[in-house]
Formats: C-alpha cells, sequence, structure tokens
C-alpha cells in the first residue's frame, strides 16, 4: 500500500474571513468535495485544542512526532532546508545579513534584502578559520536574500546560548552569551563571538560590497545568528514504519523538517512556495514518485501566506488551485493502493494575519477509510465527521490504514 | 450500583472485510442494536488515534491504566493468566518448551506442540536448585501445549535481560546477557542461563522425554524463557474504585490482566477462549457473580481470532453468537442498578489479518446514560453517537456513571 499527505499551510480560517464563511467554505472546491463524499472527514488540532503552533511544531505533531519531546527548534529545519547535511550533535542557527556601522551598531538588519551574488557572501564566509576552537567546523548556505543557515559542528558545543540580533535599527549587535553554566554553552558563545566579529572583518573587504557602497546599497558586512538548536535523535519515517518517503515542498523549512524525519526530497519545477507555486507540477511529481517510494508528503504554502497578507480573495482563489491539482491526483491515482490524507497545519485567519489554534478541516479516502455521510471539505462540515475530532497523528492514522504501523504491546 | 464491561476482542473491522461492510456491519445483532438504541454510542480509540495496540496494552488502557506508564510487557499478564500468585518484583517470563540437540540447536521450537502430561514437565522443572543464588525461587506453570509461564522471585533481580528463543529452526539457543550495566541485570541473565542448562540436563532424563522418543515424537528437552517483566505497582480496581471485581476470560492472558488489576478470576465451564467458547455460561456466570460483586469484566476472544485467520465468515458468526449471548444479559440484567459498556480492544480487520488502530465502536448503558439517536451498533453507526471519540479509560466511565469514581481534586 502507498501512502499521500498534502498539507496546505494555514488552509483553516475563521467565519470572518470573507462574508461570513472561511475562505475554504467560500472557495469553489468540487474536487475535494468528491473526496470528502468518498471518504471521511473530522476536525485536526495540528497539536491538541488550545495549542497555537508555528508551523514547524505543527508539522511534526501531525507527521507523528510528540513536538513537546521531540522538537529541536527552528534552526535545525531551517539548515536541513538551506539544503546542508544536519549531522546529529550539529548546532544550526537562522541567519541574516545585516548592515553595521564600525561600532556594530546595526543601520539595516536586512542589508537591504540582496537580490543576487549570496553566494560570494557564503565563500567569504567559509574561509573563517575560529581561533577559540580550530577544530570547530563551519557550514554557511545562504537561503533567500538576506537569509541564510549556520551550523557548527565540533566536540563540546551546545545550542544553549542566545541570540545575535537585537531586532531593532540603531541598537548595537548583542553579544552572545552562554544561558546555562555548562563549559558547552560557555564555549559556543564564545566562538560565536569570534565568528561574528570575523564576519565583519572579512565581509566588508570583499568586492560585493564595495560595490554595494559605491552604488548607494547597504552592504551585507555581518552575519547575525540566531535560534540555535541542536539536531535530536528522530526516528525516522523509514525506521518507524518501514516505508521510503519522499518530500515535495518549495518552502525550506519544509523540505527541511521532511529531510530531518528522512524523507527524501524532490525538486519540482515551478514549486516556488509562493502563490505562483505550479501545484499540478507537484501533484504530477508526486504521482511518479508514488511509483517507487511508498509515501509521498506534498506542502502547500500560499493558503498561509495570503492569510497573513489578509488577502482573502488570494487566499480563496489558491485554495481553488489547490483544489484544481487535487482533481489531478483523484484521477491519476490507483485508488485501490493508496490512501490519501489532505489537512492544514493550522488556521491562518484573514482578520488576524497570523496562526491561531482553532481546529482544521481533516480528510482520509483510500479503500479502508470508514466513510461518513459529509460531502463537502470545509470548517463547518468537517464537524458532522466520522473521524471526529483528533490531535496531531495524521501520518501514523495513514501508516495503520496501510498496514505499516508498528505495534505497542503484544 | 454495578458495573458490566464487555470487551469483544478484535471486534472492530474495515469496510474491506465482507461485501463493502465490516463484519459488525455484516452481522445480525438486534440485541446490541437494541441497547445502543437505549444506550449511547461512540468511538473508541484503545490508547490513542494513530496508536496500533497490543491486547495487553489496549486492555490496561481500557481499564483505566497509563499503558507509557503502567504496562509491564507479557510476561507478567502471561504468569498471572497462567495461575501463577505474581508478586511486585517478581521477574516474570513467557516461556517454550523445545526440542534441541546435544549442542543446542533447536529442532523443534514447540517440541511438537505437546498434547498431554506437561505436568511431569513442571514437577521436574521444580526441582532445580540455581547455585549462582540458591535464595532465588523458580516459579514455573504450564499454561497450553508447549508453552508456560516462568517467575524468578528473589533480591536483587531485573527484568533488563534479552531472551533464549532464537525463534528459528536450526539455531543455537541464545545465551541471555544483560541489557543494561545493572548489578541486578547481570546477576539475572547468569541465573537464567544456568537455569536453561539446567532445564535440559533435568528435562532431557524424564520418563515422559524418554517416552517420546521411543514413540518418534521430539522430546521436551529445553525451556526457553522470553519476554521478561517485572510485575509494577499497579493501583487495584478495588484501591482505585472501592468496589469487587471478577474477570471471566477463557484466555489466559486476558485473566492475567484481570489478576493483575485485582480482578478475581472465575472459572466458567466451556469458555475456552476460542470460537468455540460458551458465551451464554459466560454471561450466566456473569449475572451470578453481580449479585455478590459490583463489577465484572468479561472477555471474547473469537472475533480476534477469525480476524487473525482472514476469515470474515467467521467472525460474523461468533458476532452474532455475542448478540444472543448479550440477549440473555440484556434480559435478566437488574437495568435499575447496573451500568454496562461494550467494546472491543482494537480492530483485527480480514484483509490485514493483525490488530490497527482504527478506532473501535463503544457503546453503554444504564439508568445515568445520556442516549443517542444512535440506534445501531456499528463502526459507521458510531460515528454519530453521542459519546464522540475518545481514548481509553472506560472503566473509569462507567466508574462515574456508578458513582464509584474518585474526585481528582477538591
Amino acid at each position: 500500500m502507498k501512502g499521500i499527505l498534502v498539507i496546505a499551510d494555514g488552509l483553516g480560517g475563521r467565519p470572518t474571513d470573507y462574508k461570513g464563511k472561511t475562505c475554504l467554505q467560500a472557495a469553489r472546491t468540487p474536487h475535494l468535495d468528491a473526496l470528502a463524499h468518498r471518504g471521511a472527514t473530522g476536525l485536526l488540532d495540528p497539536v491538541t485544542p488550545g495549542v497555537r503552533p508555528g508551523s514547524d511544531v505543527a508539522h511534526l505533531s501531525i507527521l507523528g512526532y510528540d513536538p513537546y519531546c521531540e522538537y529541536p527548534g527552528r534552526g535545525v529545519f531551517e539548515a536541513a532546508g538551506a539544503g546542508l547535511d544536519v549531522q546529529s550533535g550539529d548546532i544550526c542557527f537562522r541567519t541574516n545579513f545585516a548592515t553595521v556601522d564600525e561600532d556594530f551598531i546595526v543601520l539595516d538588519r536586512r542589508a537591504g534584502r540582496i537580490e543576487s551574488g549570496q553566494d560570494q557572501l557564503e565563500a567569504a564566509l567559509q574561509e573563517i578559520q575560529l581561533v577559540s576552537d580550530p577544530d570547530v567546523k563551519i557550514l554557511f548556505r545562504v537561503s533567500t536574500e538576506h537569509r541564510g543557515a549556520l551550523i557548527l559542528r565540533g566536540e563540546g558545543l551546545s545550542a544553549n546560548v542566545s541570540e545575535a540580533d537585537p531586532h531593532k535599527k540603531g541598537k548595537r549587535v548583542l553579544e552572545i552569551h552562554p544561558l546555562d553554566n555548562c563549559i558547552e554553552s560557555r564555549k559556543t558563545a564564545k566562538l560565536l563571538n569570534e565568528l561574528i566579529e570575523e564576519s565583519h572583518t572579512k565581509l566588508k573587504k570583499i568586492p560585493f560590497n564595495v560595490r554595494r557602497e559605491k552604488s548607494g546599497k547597504p552592504p551585507a558586512n555581518i552575519l547575525l545568528p540566531r535560534g540555535a538548536s541542536s539536531m535530536p535523535n528522530l526516528l525516522s519515517v523509514n525506521e518507524k514504519f518501514g516505508v521510503r518517503g519522499c518530500v515535495i515542498a518549495g518552502g525550506a523549512l519544509y523540505r527541511g523538517i521532511g529531510k530531518i524525519v528522512g524523507l527524501m526530497p524532490i525538486q519540482v519545477e515551478g514549486a516556488t512556495g509562493g502563490l505562483d507555486s505550479n501545484l499540478n507540477n507537484k501533484i504530477k511529481a508526486a504521482l511518479k514518485a508514488l511509483k517507487t517510494q511508498d509515501f509521498v508528503f506534498i506542502h502547500m504554502k500560499g493558503t498561509d501566506t495570503a492569510g497573513h497578507d489578509h488577502d482573502a480573495k488570494a487566499k480563496i482563489s489558491f485554495i481553488e488551485k489547490i483544489d484544481t491539482a487535487i482533481g489531478i491526483l483523484d484521477e491519476k491515482l490507483d485508488w485501490e493502493e493508496t490512501h490519501f490524507a489532505f489537512t492544514g497545519d493550522h488556521c491562518t485567519p484573514i482578520d488576524y494575519g497570523d496562526h491561531t489554534a482553532e481546529p482544521v478541516p481533516l480528510l482520509l479516502a483510500g479503500p479502508a477509510v470508514m466513510s461518513d455521510d459529509v460531502d463537502k471539505l470545509d470548517e463547518k462540515s468537517a464537524q458532522y465527521g466520522g473521524l471526529g475530532r483528533i490531535s496531531g497523528n495524521v501520518l501514523p492514522m495513514l501508516a495503520s490504514l496501510n498496514n505499516w504501523l508498528p505495534k505497542f504491546g503484544a
């Protein structure tokens, strides 16, 4: 048996979204509704009722991990998503390039949002050797604009350190300090402070920044790490369920989450992680992947982006675009051999423009699913669904339907 | 007030079971349906959604124990079920008699499945004295065929040891080793290795085996322990709820679970734990027991057996046999003074032939139960039941309906 899980980021909404309806209620979704008719629906609390999750936490929980014990922090996902090969024990950070003056006062936290040429910044950072401990390796990768990911790899390091970014223009770059008394945290803080100083020394001189200054743009002359986290020892999807899976996601964070749980990232043409993403191509890539893989996780980001932008019409339109892609899936999928799950990782209502804790609709379909009498997929219809109201763990449920799930007890 | 809980093992199924229906949907169950009409129904996740439980774990959870903290492992239940008086601190094992050659190579893991005369094996084992620590007591009891249960009782023992059974013909009996560095685990491993050697020395010479060899049957010439577990400190049903209860079950495991939580086993004529079990007699015995006891737990195994055998017709037929027995219960029970619960401990769908994580129907009836609009008991009807979808803890719910449940907080 095969499994496919589609998560539409920030799918859920509120009746305040658009003319008394949620965006999902307002959207025309004939294909999702047809699947709701054949399958079963319910309400999913990504973590548990009353918990308002970040996307990373919500995804972990939906994939069957315990976010209270197994959440490593954002840095690990960003590093993995940026394409770095994260290993157990690595200390990972999100970073941004900023513009500072000679006294380390921040003039621009994003160095004017860099459009291109970031590889030159990457190359300059790779040259840095830390004198505090020359055995500690620095791995760095630019992701988008001023953003990047950093790994410190070596013996005796800790993620329990503060951050460098003052989050305000006109403030001095913060000195990193240990957040506990361990020798590892003190050592890591010292290494990071040295790295930040060195990044300024190196970056301010490179031709890329000289040219930027000449043309009146703020130079990317310092690296600010934050969100320290260490790679946890998570059981992979393969170790848990004995199956091979892959992840299709435009956004680096979601590719990173997939990689951390052992899913192989598949690159898809036109999959941008934005509202313009080519969802049909993602579905086609998933259908192709299912010929050799057991499980595919597809992430679609636009619903969340539109919610954060308070743009109901954009969210409705993206939901309809998802529905069209699901139509292709429905037509081509081998329904005798596959179970399908569709849900969101949280609500992103239009009025608030950020994540909320209300539950999201969940849809399961396939031969072993006990169907219910609901024939529409939205926040209201799902109240009457046969799945009831459940918390996280969608992948383990899919694994059970596919007879992959290991037994607890005898 | 009195309480009665009936668990039909592996009751739940999938729409793939039989002509697009689960076995429970396909079966004629007028008496269960009448109770569903008068009472309330819902979906029960034996542990939580997306957890696929063994029968032991599922029963503990349904009886109100936390399987993550209070599950002792299989050996304890087997020992208690076999009739041994398990005490706190005992190290318990499942065992089988096997046939080995002089080099301890396993020729038959089940010694040809022994039909009778196992008491002679039991007697031979009781004579063994362990020189590694003569104060450690060996308690042994045969259960069925080649199966038995072993207890090591003494100071400084641990259940954290490996097993002896190589689970394959032609392999050597495994040396037991400690699974941690504790002195208790090392001592227990040493005692077990001595016991295994001694079992061979004793058993190969007894007349029972000499006769077996003469008639061409494989001798039961070694004892192989596995599934080490230590007796936990569980609060009994009496300690939790202040009531006296009993267990009626053909299978040793289920009697064992009952005994571990303080329920008194009642022997019933014709209660075999198989498809041929006399369920009417079990119900009659329960009705009789309720005259002096507060609570009866009845276990019915055939539904699971038929599921494991991929035999839809046998499962449907056993469900109809359960329904007939429930009809007797319904007619004779003092409904003014009793609450009744009926459920399964997990699904055993016909196609898969093993446990799955999908929820099972739950039925509650009696004077304090708020009835719902459902008038049939099956996996689909229960989606609309008034109890919603809940996780484990059926006995505490019954205890509350009976006003037995202690308060949490003041």
